[in-house]
């Protein structure tokens, strides 16, 4: 098969010495690996300078710009210095081979003289910027490839954000959270592809449009702008001290919005109706959409799962890798990592499956590190996370002016913040609505939906369409209008919503099992059963932190329970404590009344147990008021187990009677 | 220009329908990407497995077979799955372009059918390649880009190597270890380069050679296999706590033995004497050859000890950013990467500088930093360091097999491995007996030249021609020889050589001071003109730990000290600790006399000072021995500042008239 190809070669010095050649070939692959280096010394210089503004920042104790708004002003500036200020002298050795393949290979083999050279397929290039290839060789090279942030730069955002949940809150607020992020954030996506779809149809209808704009490509769009992101508000809630229970809802809606917009885009995409219109509705299609969007989601929270249960196996096995906690540290990052990979090659999301196998490892694995571990694990990721955020959110920035296919739209940029307001609306007030949540919660809610890494993430892993070009200028404006808008007006929306800032833990808690527990019953009864089944079987048998697997497990079981406990959770079961407060959450203490015994756990793992004295910062005044309050829905977090009204017929014995039936059982 | 190319397109199927071909290019992505997930998992699971094993050696006290060894035979084990039990069906996707072009450009512009396509250079592909390309996909796949190991996995070794140096026993040794790592590897390099030089005329004379081999190459092969790996031996060192020096010794030899070896490798591949034999003698070629030599390791030394340098004097300067230890871990880290790529985009080496830069941020920025940050920078680049190592090594035990191109020559081999024998013995005796050290450390030193992670490193960097191919397989040889064989004669070797284990740090640092420091007066010499700048300049102006410059400059620049001077000197000046010993030296309490007064620091930092009481391990008669023994050489480490004879003349001050005089000042 012999085709017809023209070469276009730019002034070659043609040299017969092979040797010579080979220098040349090396001189250019040495030159091309420094000016790699020095665009990432950009970045890295980038970051340094934010972190030494950060610093700045929280010395002085600014509020109205957050570190993630400050990475991308410094990305702004290295980008418009970078497009306007620096001309790279032009590289004239790209060699154009134009042939009529009918396909683009991901590898292709050059025969040069004699020897053959592997390239590799980078992407596809419009043919504007093949006229100024040489000019914009530099810009190019500073955009990195998209999918380094899906496989470097977000799973240790995502893991971080499963690892360092609060997961007393989000538990307890597990069904609002769960609406907000499924049924909320589809809700989002349909309302403001649906707003958008009109958009471009009357762009179409006064020809402003310059290419083709599908309804799916309006979906997608909803669906990554539909990705909120915690990082700003949250850090300055943290800061403020704001209801924990605000907190947790925000974060927890935050986390797996980016999970299920993540999948829910990817769905979106599977979407291909047969025929040759492959853009029409056709219901086969959208049930197959439909089911990969279960199949993907549920095979993802699966594999990420199990990857936590395996690791926490692990580590509840070989207890002796207490001992080296580097070994210890080493094997957890791994496990984590390989769940990403794992996930990917399996074809389901290994974002998704991180953000479920950081809640996992957090809420078992952790248990059985040993505390040096645990604080190295912590500050591993949370140094991890810190430089992959910013890095993005500086690079978001830098795009502005790199990026070189932008197609800034006025009526789309108008309709899609337009859009994501009322896509926003649409997903806080009716579910808050039916979740009791307060009003100044829903109006914080609604404030502080701010998009970021992700959303930027999504829009520019594939910029090859005009409909992806133009997804992606407005989305890069959408992100930075949020962050720095609502980022920069979180305090004063807080103080003006009254919301009650500088909380503290024990008193928070104490509102929160008032204020939401108690008028959410099915949140509460989700929360209640999950809560049963985890601290009596699934904290026993992955951690030695539960109680021992013979005082939870019935009777009948007795064999089986002695040989799934582990020694220490006899040991432990006088002084247990709750490892969950521990972790990230600085609850403090738990001191909850249930009947006359009042059992409370404080940070430290000791209990006082018999008289209702009450814990911490509650007094007796307090304690009658929250029995009063509870009524038969009583929430008892005792030593040893959890006794909530569905086993109310079984009388809960005393502690020390729990123990005695330990002692003469072993 | 147009010239005939012939395209070998194996059975595509050609679809006029774009979109259709699009979702064809993305779903050969897709697959493309999980492939690469699967091979990276291989990896993460041959890690997770070597870590649950060297838990389980460590556990059972093993020292046979130290963990490297152990990660190279599971990359053994692997490489042979890989190798014959996989096969993978045929990709038939590659195109094959031939055409009569004089270069490979780094970049293609592939023209399909209208649509431009943008190809990078993978590298250049062997003729016995082509034909089985698909059965080799997947080998070709676990391959990696070796300049990966350059960028990614040496830095944190390397890092990490000059972070935790023993600065104290390396400086003291400073004059031994500057000899073996300069001289004796350019004297092993030349050796072994000479040696082998005779084998390849030996080949060619009885046609055992496939191939050119010049004696470039040979001097290479010398340079590359000069560089020793400290990992192995220095971990048993460790575990059996052997005598310092000899551990300082080794560490510090092997440590700036690949420093050298690996800019000597570039100024060898530099060496291009003009005209058209590429191969001859030039005087002018050589004396550019040792220019390069001398600039790049230079430069690259004087870079990172800068950059070490600004980032002692940004935590110097802004010592509010102790109060996050989150930003003074990233500001460190980032730091230390920049070093990197400034020092490889400026066309140093970037693995040097980080060595230089590793050393200087121990010695200075760590004692800025805040005590959570010395921890986590000390955890983090722990984890990084032996993640990449043991990636290394079982990538090492992986190429055996899956690497293609080995060229196993029985003569070379043998040669190799007596070369490597008489490099590593012409370095080591005749130096030790310059240095005077003991014969049984020089039989220890002789044995522990085991080859590493560098010496691999530098020979998979290029393995394009024959000659290159068969030093790549001879050099796996001798590192699985080396490491294997020596790392795990190590312990009978040094009960055999009758060398101390379990020495007490105490009692080490006294025995050394009697048995090396004593003899070799010209190390100590350059050891104590080193010290006094450094503990009474240098220290005080870079961290937060030195004494007050007020204290040590002459009293004419009294302005420019307390300028210079910060406020926690003055207040650290009483109870002053030497902070280098707190690193990783764990090297316990100091305790030296002079004259009338016995200062004890500690390794809390509290001291005790007046009467000669002596240290911890130290009773009076010791006291009186280590005077007679001192003579005239002492060595005082003091609270606040070293004397030492040669400022004799200048009677040292008591500590508490110190305090006073600055008490005074200020």
């Amino acid at each position: 098969l012999c085709l017809s190809v023209y070469l276009s070669i730019p002034s070659l010095s043609v040299s017969e010495d092979s040797a010579m050649e080979n220098i040349v070939t090396e001189k250019k692959a040495e030159e091309s690996h420094r000016q790699d280096s020095a665009d990432l010394l950009v970045f890295i210089l980038l970051l340094t300078l934010t972190i030494l503004t950060i610093w700045l920042f929280k010395h002085r104790r600014c509020r109205f710009l957050h570190e993630t708004g400050l990475a991308m002003i410094y990305g702004l500036l290295v980008g418009v210095v970078l497009r306007y200020a620096i001309h790279v002298p032009s590289d004239m050795n790209n060699v154009t081979l134009s042939c009529n393949v009918n396909a683009s290979p991901a590898t292709l083999l050059v025969n040069v003289s004699g020897k053959f050279y592997e390239y590799t397929l980078k992407g596809e290039i419009s043919g504007s910027e093949i006229n100024d290839i040489q000019d914009n060789e530099m810009l190019r090279k500073v955009t990195f490839d998209p999918e380094v942030f899906f496989n470097i730069l977000l799973p240790p955002i995502i893991f971080h954000a499963g690892y360092s949940l609060k997961r007393r809150h989000f538990f307890r607020n597990l069904g609002s959270i769960l609406a907000y992020a499924f049924v909320g954030t589809v809700v989002s996506c349909f309302i403001i592809g649906l707003f958008m779809y009109g958009c471009v149809l009357l762009m179409k209808q006064i020809g402003h449009l310059g290419g083709d704009f599908f309804f799916t490509d309006c979906l997608f769009f909803g669906a990554i702008v539909s990705a909120t992101d915690p990082v700003t508000v949250l850090a300055i809630f943290n800061e403020l001290q704001v209801d924990a229970d605000l907190y947790a809802l925000l974060f927890g809606e935050s986390v797996l919005n980016d999970a299920v917009a993540l999948v829910l885009s990817s769905s979106i995409v599977a979407y291909q109706p047969e025929g040759d219109n492959t853009h029409t509705f056709e219901a086969m299609a959208m049930l197959k959409s439909f089911g990969v969007f279960l199949g993907v989601f549920s095979g993802s929270f699966a594999l990420g799962v199990a990857t936590g249960v395996v690791t926490a196996l692990i580590s509840f096995t070989f207890t002796k890798l207490r001992e080296l906690p580097l070994l210890e540290t080493a094997l957890f990052f791994l496990m984590s990592w390989s769940t990403f990979l794992l996930a990917e090659a399996c074809g389901f999301t290994g974002v998704v499956a991180v953000l479920f196998c950081g809640m996992t490892q957090a809420h078992y694995t952790f248990n059985n590190l040993s505390p040096e571990s645990q604080d190295r694990t912590k500050q591993l990721f949370e140094l991890l996370n810190f430089l992959a955020e910013n890095f993005i959110f500086s690079y978001m920035g830098l795009t502005l002016f790199t990026f070189h296919n932008h197609v800034f739209n006025p009526i789309f940029i108008v309709g899609a913040f337009l859009a994501v307001f009322l896509g926003r609306a649409a997903n806080i007030y009716p579910l808050s609505f039916l979740n009791k949540i307060t009003s100044n919660f829903q109006h914080m809610m609604m404030f502080a939906g701010l998009r970021g890494a992700m959303t930027f993430a999504l829009s520019i892993r594939d910029t090859a369409t005009y409909a992806r070009q133009m997804m992606f200028s407005t989305t890069l404006l959408v992100v930075f209008f949020t962050v720095w808008i609502c980022g920069g007006g979180t305090t004063p929306m807080l103080s003006c919503q009254k919301i009650r800032v500088g909380v503290d833990s024990d008193q928070e808690n104490f509102v929160s099992v008032f204020g939401v527990l108690s008028t959410k019953q099915e949140s509460a009864w989700l929360f209640r059963i999950w809560y049963n089944f985890d601290h009596n079987y699934l904290k026993p048998i992955l951690t030695h932190s539960g109680p021992p697997l013979t005082a939870t497990l019935p009777a009948c079981c007795g064999p089986l329970a002695r040989c799934l406990t582990s020694p220490q959770a006899y040991e432990n079961e006088g002084q247990l404590k709750d490892s969950d407060s521990d972790l990230i959450l600085n609850d403090g203490d738990i001191s909850l009344a249930y009947g006359d015994i009042t059992v409370s756990t404080d940070a430290t793992g000791a209990h006082t147990s018999g008289t209702p004295v009450g814990g911490v910062a509650v007094n007796s005044d307090e304690a009658l008021d929250r029995e009063l309050a509870f009524s038969d829905h009583e929430l008892v977090i005792r030593g040893t187990r959890l006794v909530l009204p569905m086993d109310d017929s079984e009388h809960p014995l005393p502690l020390d009677s729990h123990r005695h039936k330990n002692e003469t059982m072993s």
